[in-house]
C-alpha cells in the first residue's frame, strides 16, 4: 500500500524568534496542526490528492494569520485580490483563478475551473463570474478585511512602496518580512499526487499584478511522475525561473532526486535571478523536501500516523 | 562575429492549400516578410535581441490578418482582450501583460512592465492603467474590429461555443482552423536571445480566460543558456506542459539539443496531454527549430543575408 502524506507552507522569509510572541507562534502552529489534520483525514479516508490539497489549503484560507482567503493583504487601492492554482499529478489537469475578490476560498475556484471549463487561469471579474455560476461561495468584500493587514497597507501607503506579500514595509519596523501565500502537497493511497496555492499576494500592489502562486510551471506543479511543488517566495524571481516545473523538470530529464532537484531550483534557478523564497514538494514514494533561504517558513508534514510536524525557524527541519 | 537571427510565427493550425486563395496566401507572406524584415534591419544595425522581437512583433500586431494586436478576435461580450510576453535571454527579465483592450501594441506594454517595473506580469485594467502612465499608446477600442473577426464571433455565438483562437467555429464551415498568435524570436551579434508573443485569444471567449501566451515558461521564454522559445496552438495544453521551458529543460538539464528538444516538447509534453500547435525556437548558434504537429504554421526566418525564407504549409521546412 502507498504511503500517505500531506505537506503544506504558510509562506517563507523573515520570522525570527525575536519578532514572535508565545502566543503568536501558538496560534500559527494550530492552523498549521489543523490544516494538516484536514488533508489527513481526506487521504485517511482513502480521498483523493486533489481532496486533500483542497482540505488543507481552506483551512489556512480561512485563517487571519496567512496571506490567502481570509487574512489577503490590500492592493494600493484598499481591496483584496486573490489568486490561486491547483493541479491534479495524474493527469496534469490543472486549474487557477487570478485576481479574484469576492471567492471566499479561491483554491475551490480554481478546482472548479479544472474540473468544469475547458480553461486553466480566469482572470479578473470574469474569474468570479464563473465561480458565482459555479456555485462557489462568494462573500462582501469586508469580509476578508482584518485590522492587521489594514495597519499593513497604511504603513506601507504611508512608505509609498510595494510590499511584497504580506509584509516588507510592516517588517522595516520590526515586524517579520513574510512573503505570504500558503500551499499544499498531496500524495494518496492511489499513488497520485496534487499541488495547490493560494495567495494574497502583495500589500500596496497596483496594476493588477499577478505572482507565481496562479502560474502553473511558476508558483504551482504537479506530475505524478516527477513531484508535486508549490512556491512562496518573491513571485516575480520564481516566475522568470519557472520555478515548481524546474523541480520537476531536474528530476525529469536530468534523474535528479527529489531532494536534490528542489534544493537546486533554489540555489541555481532562483538565486541566481536575486530572488529568495521556498517550496515544498513531494514524489509518489512519499519523499518530502521543504528547503527555503529566507530565515524562516511556515511549514508541516503529516504521514500515515497523522502525527503532525510542524516548523518555523531553522535549522531546516531533517527530513529536508 | 556572431550570426543573427530571427524566426517569427503567425499561427499553427488547419491551413490548408484548398483553404486559401493566391492572393490572400500573398498577403500573408507579405506581412510575414515584413516582420522578418523589421527585425532584421534592428539586428544588422547592431541592435539587441529584444528590440529585433519587439519590431518583428508589431508589424503583425498592426496587420489585421492575424490575431494579435488589430486583427484580435472578439470575446463572447464583444470585445477584444489581449494578451502578450517579453524576455530577455540575457538577463531572463521578462514583462508580460493580460486582458488589455486598448493597448495599441501589447508587445510594447510587456515590454514596459519589463523594463520599467518591478513585475513580471499585470493584468486587465491594472495593466491598462500602467500602459497608459508608461506612455504607451492606446487606442479606441474600435481600432480593433475588423469585418472579419466580428463574423466569426456571430457564427461562434451561433454556434454556441469558444473557438480556439482565431478560428474553429469559422472553419466547421470551410475556413481554416488557426491557433491565432504571434511570436518571434531573435539572436544578435552579441550572442543574445529573446523571444515575445502576441495574441488576441479566441473568439467567444468568456471570464477573463488567459492563454499561454504572456504566460513565462508556457508560451514565451528565452535564456541565452539554452534558447529562445514561442508558442502557438491550443494554450490550455502548453500551460499544462509548461511548453516553452519545456524545450529549455531539455536542452539544460537532458543535453538535447535544440531541435531534438523542440520536436520532444511537441510529441512528448504537449501531445500525451491532446494538445496541438506549434513553436519557434532558436539557440545562441544560431540554429533554428520550427515544428508543428498541425496542419501548416505561418512562419519564417531571416539571416545575416536579410532574404526571408517563409513557409505555411507541410511539409516542415528543412531547417525544422
Amino acid at each position: 500500500m502507498n504511503p500517505i502524506v500531506v505537506a503544506i507552507h504558510g509562506g517563507a522569509g523573515t520570522i525570527s524568534r525575536a519578532s514572535m510572541t508565545p502566543d503568536r507562534e501558538a496560534a500559527y502552529r494550530a492552523v498549521l496542526a489543523a490544516s494538516l489534520a484536514a488533508g489527513h483525514a481526506v487521504l485517511a479516508a482513502d480521498g483523493g490528492a486533489v481532496d486533500a490539497v483542497l482540505a488543507a489549503v481552506r483551512v489556512m484560507e480561512d485563517s487571519p494569520l496567512f496571506n490567502a482567503g481570509r487574512g489577503s493583504v490590500f492592493t494600493a487601492e484598499g481591496r483584496n485580490e486573490m489568486d490561486a492554482a491547483i493541479m491534479d499529478g495524474r493527469t496534469r489537469a490543472a486549474g487557477a483563478v487570478a485576481g479574484v475578490t469576492r471567492v471566499k476560498n479561491p483554491i475551490l475556484a480554481a478546482h472548479a475551473v479544472m474540473r468544469r471549463s475547458a480553461h486553466v487561469l480566469l482572470a479578473g471579474d470574469g474569474a468570479e463570474h464563473f465561480a458565482r455560476a459555479q456555485g462557489i461561495e462568494l462573500v462582501d468584500p469586508e469580509y476578508f478585511r482584518t485590522d492587521e493587514r489594514w495597519a499593513q497597507l497604511e504603513r506601507a501607503r504611508a512608505a509609498d512602496r510595494v510590499a511584497l506579500d504580506h509584509d516588507g514595509a510592516a517588517e522595516a519596523e520590526g515586524g517579520e518580512r513574510k512573503f505570504g501565500t500558503v500551499g499544499a502537497v498531496a500524495l494518496d493511497r492511489a499513488g497520485n499526487l496534487a499541488a495547490g496555492t493560494s495567495t494574497g499576494g502583495m500589500t500596496n500592489k497596483r496594476w493588477g499584478r499577478v505572482g507565481d502562486s496562479p502560474l502553473i510551471g511558476a508558483g504551482t506543479y504537479a506530475d505524478n511522475e516527477t513531484a508535486a511543488v508549490s512556491a512562496t517566495g518573491a513571485g516575480e524571481f520564481f516566475i522568470r525561473a519557472v520555478a515548481a516545473y524546474d523541480v520537476a523538470a531536474r528530476m525529469r530529464f536530468a534523474g535528479a532526486t527529489l531532494a536534490g532537484a528542489a534544493e537546486a531550483t533554489l540555489r541555481e534557478s532562483v538565486e541566481p535571478l536575486g530572488g529568495r523564497g521556498g517550496l515544498i514538494a513531494l514524489d509518489r514514494h512519499g519523499n518530502v523536501a521543504l528547503p527555503f533561504d529566507t530565515e524562516g517558513m511556515y511549514r508541516g508534514v503529516v504521514r500515515d500516523d497523522g502525527v503532525p510536524r510542524i516548523d518555523i525557524y531553522r535549522p531546516e527541519s531533517p527530513e529536508n
